[in-house]
């Protein structure tokens, strides 16, 4: 069950003028099952996009960074779920060109200009020639409104489809922005591959998209956590189709430019955090909040030790404030210079722990309240600086055991 | 059930001529449990030890290293189980304080010239009154014999004792080593807390114990993981008692320092392996290989990316060949230079993976046959150089989840 979190209804998402989505069942692992998915993107539109930094990234991935970087205008995304083809080495290369060259023709533009991705299991050959039989039918079926059957088109282990919209004025224009994500930890049967799209018809020059991407996953996407498995097919796209009307955003550091960044990131944070909220097993959702660092790095770098470990992870799915877990992570996130004397720790409204110590006036019956909540902030204070950062994650359960270890057994 | 462990026998240890123990019930934090081990170091015996990096490192961690550095001859250990007096701020100092004052006063001694270890629960007040209570006792029952009773008594949520001896000639000596260990991944109900404690007969110079132990350590009690959460409270102690009669080792590079080293070594990772084999619902022993690296730091980093991946391990424990998670980690460890179409896997004597994809002659019998051993070597070539290294860890089970979870709840 996914933690405060409800099925999107598409009459909350915006058609994105110049943005156009499909779906089809090509049975690329199971029959029935709407598996492939095209966004087709009007000429003219900014596109950008960060991918996983995991060294043995997919096939789809690499081609991504290559025809992002060949400078032709991306007219189409081309998405499948049920096989990640990762794992998959230079033959996989050779699939996921095939399936985009398909595409081209069909859409009468160059192979470059088709971003493909992929999300399933690893290691098994990419069902080409399935994708390529269903892609008509994909572009058949491509509608402005079809964002909730995007959302629920590129899912794998998740339980719920993950979309959200918003609208903001920029520069008199009212535009909107619409997003999908998936991911939950691990992809039966094989891993966590998280994928994110959002699109805005508002006008942003291609020389700012990057920037734009980067700082919304840093925002976003990069904050959250649901058992430290960097997957290999990680992708982040950002669309601008340049429709709304206003004038093009030429830096993000203009009013403009921090009016859609800012409506994006929330945008962004449901995306990431739905991520979070239906992670494999998840009961809980927690904010880990690291405040009074030197640099962010190191707020990050202290929040995630927390966030990953399994011993706070348990105990918070028991709702058991085993709190010194908090404490040892702290202490092995890898400040050199650290010093104990000076932690702060709180759990919600609670005082936990104060210099590097439990707090005189804790008591347990505070802290196991806090740990019944479905939503649960931990701060902790390093005493150093000023820096601060937010990292999302879940608890961990017999449930995501069973999920990961069970499912062929 | 510990992976292919068995209790130790007291007759497979060796007493240690000059180091005596003792044992008692204090009460720490169950009654009617031996939980206060003494170790009591006739004069001359050259002491060292390595400890936690964890900047929350408990109070005894710190006052080891202080007594350690004061340049005082150790005379005595002082170990409890039940209260690691971790995250206890200024007070766990006091308290740890008092009870080396009490033993040193029993043993007329200087506080200095003590060691005290603490293993249990975190954030709560250690018990200081009930454990110099129990000293008189402790120090009634030291016999040079009881190296299985101190292994039982550190234990926490350890299912079985880990006690492991060797002899060795050295310089036309028969040296005896004797050693013990505890540490299961967490303690309940709190957190891990690894202790080993070692000694030879062997003469050897206060000057190279520090190397010695040093060097011990990191071919065993650092190669071990169960989890990546590093305690508070993890000490590793390395005792020469100076009595086997053998010519003084001033070096460890002279043929009797590698000798004893060697046979030292032996020990300790057997000691360290049993740390793993009796790791928190651990079903499996698995030892990872990481080989062709440009550095054994770098191997070490993909090493400890495979076995702390919550997905690796959860395949393990399933004895599902999802092997393509495996890459994942080699892709997600942090080398920014990798070159994944160069990455080579085995599973045993099974070769999964070549040049960054599926081996083509790879069946899923031959892996799933493989993985349903007790015992299983994943070894990974980076293709970069010759470095090697391994680690040794655990799967990841439903009962990890139940034993750090639900124990109070």
């Amino acid at each position: 069950m996914p933690v405060n979190l409800v099925s999107p209804n598409p009459a909350d998402l915006y058609p994105i003028a110049g943005v156009r989505i499909g779906v089809a069942e090509a049975g690329v692992r199971k029959v029935g099952r709407k598996d492939l998915t095209v966004v087709l993107l009007d000429a003219g539109a900014s596109v950008s996009g960060v991918f996983t930094t995991n060294r043995f990234c997919a096939a789809p991935v690499q081609m991504c960074r290559e025809h992002l970087n060949s400078g032709q205008q991306i007219r189409a995304l081309l998405i499948n779920t049920g096989n990640a083809n990762a794992g998959t080495g230079a033959d996989g290369m050779v699939r996921a060109r095939s399936t985009c060259i398909a595409l081209a023709q069909r859409l009468d533009i160059a192979v470059e200009q088709i971003l493909p991705f992929s999300t399933g299991v690893i290691m098994e050959p990419l069902p080409a020639d399935r994708i390529i039989a269903g892609l008509d039918a994909a572009i058949a079926n491509a509608q402005p409104d079809h964002w909730v059957r995007a959302a629920e088109g590129i899912m794998t282990t998740d339980t719920i489809a993950k979309a959200f919209g918003a609208q903001v004025q920029i520069g008199g224009k009212l535009v909107s922005i619409s997003g999908i994500s998936k991911g939950a930890g691990m992809i039966r049967p094989n891993m966590a591959t998280m994928l994110g799209f959002m699109a805005t018809d508002a006008c942003v020059s291609q020389a700012v998209m990057q920037q734009l991407a980067f700082e919304l996953a840093e925002g976003s996407f990069n904050r959250v956590t649901v058992d430290g498995d960097t997957s290999t097919n990680d992708s982040f796209v950002v669309i601008a189709s340049n429709k709304a009307g206003n004038v093009t955003i030429e830096s993000l550091d203009s009013a403009d430019g921090q009016a859609l960044k800012a409506a994006m990131l929330e945008v962004a944070r449901k995306l990431a955090q739905a991520i979070v909220r239906d992670g494999e097993g998840a009961t809980k959702f927690i904010s880990v909040q690291v405040e009074g660092g030197k640099t962010e790095d190191e707020c990050r770098q202290v929040a995630y030790a927390i966030a990953h470990s399994p011993l706070v992870k348990t105990a918070f799915f028991a709702s058991d404030p085993n709190l010194g877990r908090i404490l040892a992570a702290v202490g092995y996130a890898g400040i050199a210079d650290l010093d104990q004397s000076l932690i702060e720790l709180h759990l919600d409204d609670v005082h936990v722990a104060t210099l590097g110590g439990r707090n005189p006036s804790y008591r347990e019956e505070d802290g196991q309240r806090v740990m019944k909540q479905s939503e649960i902030t931990v701060r902790v204070g390093l005493g150093r600086g000023t820096a601060t950062q937010t990292v999302w994650t879940c608890d961990f359960s017999h449930e995501y055991v069973t999920i990961n270890a069970d499912y062929r057994s």
